[in-house]
């Protein structure tokens, strides 16, 4: 059975790498889609459309363009995996959990127990919690068997 | 013309109040929703269901609870108002926009200048960005003039 | 705020009007909906449109006839509860609640321990567990609170 | 034609291989989904997320694990074949049943005549009642000609 | 319960007024909704906007004026009856009919025994067939118990 | 551009293989769908479920198989054709269209003159009526022109 | 019947009023919805969120806020009446066209003759074409005939 | 990652072309979809159905057969590209984003700066506007990006 899994959240450690390469292992056949993780070029997806000297709409334009590419591929993933991680607001994570939820498109959450109440309301829709890599590979693992 | 308003997000100040306040004072016709916003109260919303030794499986229940609540709210709504304040992670407001979004519910945001970079996701998808409860006031009263 | 319950489930104890009974008491605003709960004339539901000799299509022709009145409750209904009790097969009570799962619609179960593994599959979409009626009742409470 | 048939229910006897084997005789081309069909590995489902202690949770935790494969292969079914046998309660047979109701998809039911009455809500919206495996490879066939 | 009942096909006879005035009488609180049933004047909808000499525009330009009332009506109503007659074509009943199946809408039809044949198709996906107004009377009396 | 239709309707002239092999004959790349079209064959598509001594449930188990084909095939075309041939009731054809305009499925009709005002519903919601196999073939070139 | 009308496009003639007096003269039951067709109100909506220099971002925040009202106009309307005049681009009475299309949501067109072709895609899905405001009335007249 | 683009609006300049050969030339693979950009075929698409003496029923029999093909292409799509030229109504392309505005489908305008006022309601749906072919191979570049 072929799957798209959709990685949305963190980008400053590399998760995406260690689930793909531990399904990898597995011979599991997943499709895997991301936003552009490279956080300068991510900020600057709008600049080639027009320079913004005001911020807000600097980032208006360029988080339209990621949107593009990341609404498109949140609607075609089988599964979403979001990645909450120690730093920064990441209230883009929590956003694409919402969205999530009201397509009925099932998402799975990867965090630190120290994150559980802050996001409880993210966990209460997401169809599991990991709290490492390892246990994202073993969910679609199981997913995925014959 | 009639119309719901969700309020989503921060519970420790009193902007609902204010904004209520001044629709009133401008003798608008809305009826205003949100969540529970007393904070132990929320926390607890499962505990009658059964104590749980867990914290996860605690906030589970309880977020479950809150949500038949909030999820039915939103999706009366005519209009959606997320209010991101300085403290907490706050997901539960960026999901409640995810959420709109996928809903093709329209929602606008309420929060100061310096949360414009770490809420363009959000923000992108909003139909409009407030920074004061008086801009919000006014939005409703244009959208609702006769 | 005025609310529609959809009670799904068990027809041979009072469970219905115990539930009804702690809201009225609590002076909450509940409409509450229900099928026939009536079980031979549920089975006869269709005899009207013609007697038939095969045990199938007698029941085919009354569950349809059920079905006009159920599928139109459960799809205004705001939520749902699904009672499973201690005896007969109640597929009818397991088929509502993935029905309520596909549209959305929040669901909450009510059943003894003993059942907890059989409805491990309902219950991961339902948005509560009760065991008793109190607990439904002190549910509907607090999630309508003003 | 290419087809997707989702088979839902028992687990316990071996009716999806003799469908199975049956289409293949006839040269269809068919793609059978399951849910994972090795009971102990199914109830273990998410033991892997972390060990729990309340049998609600241990369950409530595996059966969304299973849920992530269910329901995508659901969603993805051109047909789903609904199997209840003799034994157990097999709610999330029926489960299944309101579920492809709901999405408008497309299910037929397996089941002995015994259990005509306790599944007659379940039949009112099946396509097709078999009594045996090959009543139901009969469908296939049928179904897929050319 | 207040309920809407769309009166869907033959306009040459009764049977509307006959069903209203059966359930009248059982004081059952239910609103009519029924395309314009004078023949000339439904043919003759769309003349206003330009007289057409061409046929096929004459009748495209009438009928879409029709389906402005007929499409808002099945759209809201809770439960849609299609009336069969022995005379005519009644395409546009049979129309009707898939409307509401593709929808998920519930109808019933009524028609004589002798249609049985040509109207396999509509009835199977039907909630019933009733063959007298009284059946109709009796199916709403039924389903609107309190 | 590969391109699904499905051939609704008319059963007993060869209309289907004509528009076929004059969209072949264009090198059009068209996968075309269609019901059973054997008549005796499609009566009898659920006697292998069980003999019915009633002609309502005999026709009622045939037509839910045959549904379980046709709904699924019309579900997945870019376009639909249906023929109205000068014989038969043909419901089933004005069922298809209504199923495919609550969908937003664009399907054309084929039929002669005579029959413009008894289908003036069916052709108010069709995108192009053609009244000779040739025009279909010629609609379909024009659509599908690289 | 109580009905509900939005009246998009030309906002410098007086037709709504017109068409509003023709049908209150009817006595026909009609809430007439709109948007804000204050030329300069409506081009200044969103600055009160904030002093745009940049004309583009100017006009983007104002379109929003009036795209809160109107989108919840057109998605709560029976019918949508669209006026293009001989006036401006009126991009955004076509851009309500496409939306009322792809809703399904029923909409008849209202412009002169000289208009038909550069208007053959937006009144191909249109249910009429109105040379005159009386064409209008009289068209709600029919329809909403009891 | 494969990408389907439909290019709507402006048929009398080569922007198509340029965008093609632009992502071409950076080994995109993008499939590009469009309507029939050939003006007098275009309005000739109905013609073969039968000559009409009258010009809006030519119309609207041509632009019913071409809507075959665009809205096919657009529900489809990834990704819509509208262009607004300089001359002409263009009402079709304004129309074409409404109808993806209500369907959540991305797209980008194309247009110069002196259309920016009276496309403000289209751009604000938008998820980008670009002012040359060049920044649209920039936006795809962008997107598609491994």
């Amino acid at each position: 059975m072929s799957y798209k899994v959709y990685m949305s959240g963190e980008i400053h450690t590399d998760w995406r790498d260690v689930i793909r390469h531990g399904t990898e292992a597995l011979g599991l056949d997943i499709t895997y889609l991301a936003p552009v993780t490279d956080h300068p070029a991510s900020d600057a997806a709008g600049d080639h459309l027009g320079e913004q000297t005001d911020n807000f709409w600097r980032d208006h334009q360029s988080s339209k363009v990621n949107l593009i590419r990341t609404k498109g591929m949140i609607e075609q993933a089988d599964l979403v995996v979001i990645r909450f991680g120690d730093k920064y607001k990441q209230w883009n994570a929590a956003f694409d959990a919402g969205y999530c939820a009201a397509l009925g498109k099932p998402y799975i959450t990867l965090h630190a127990e120290d994150l559980i109440h802050p996001l409880k309301e993210v966990d209460a829709q997401s169809f599991a919690w990991a709290k490492t890599n390892e246990q994202v590979v073993e969910t679609l693992r199981y997913v995925l068997q014959p």
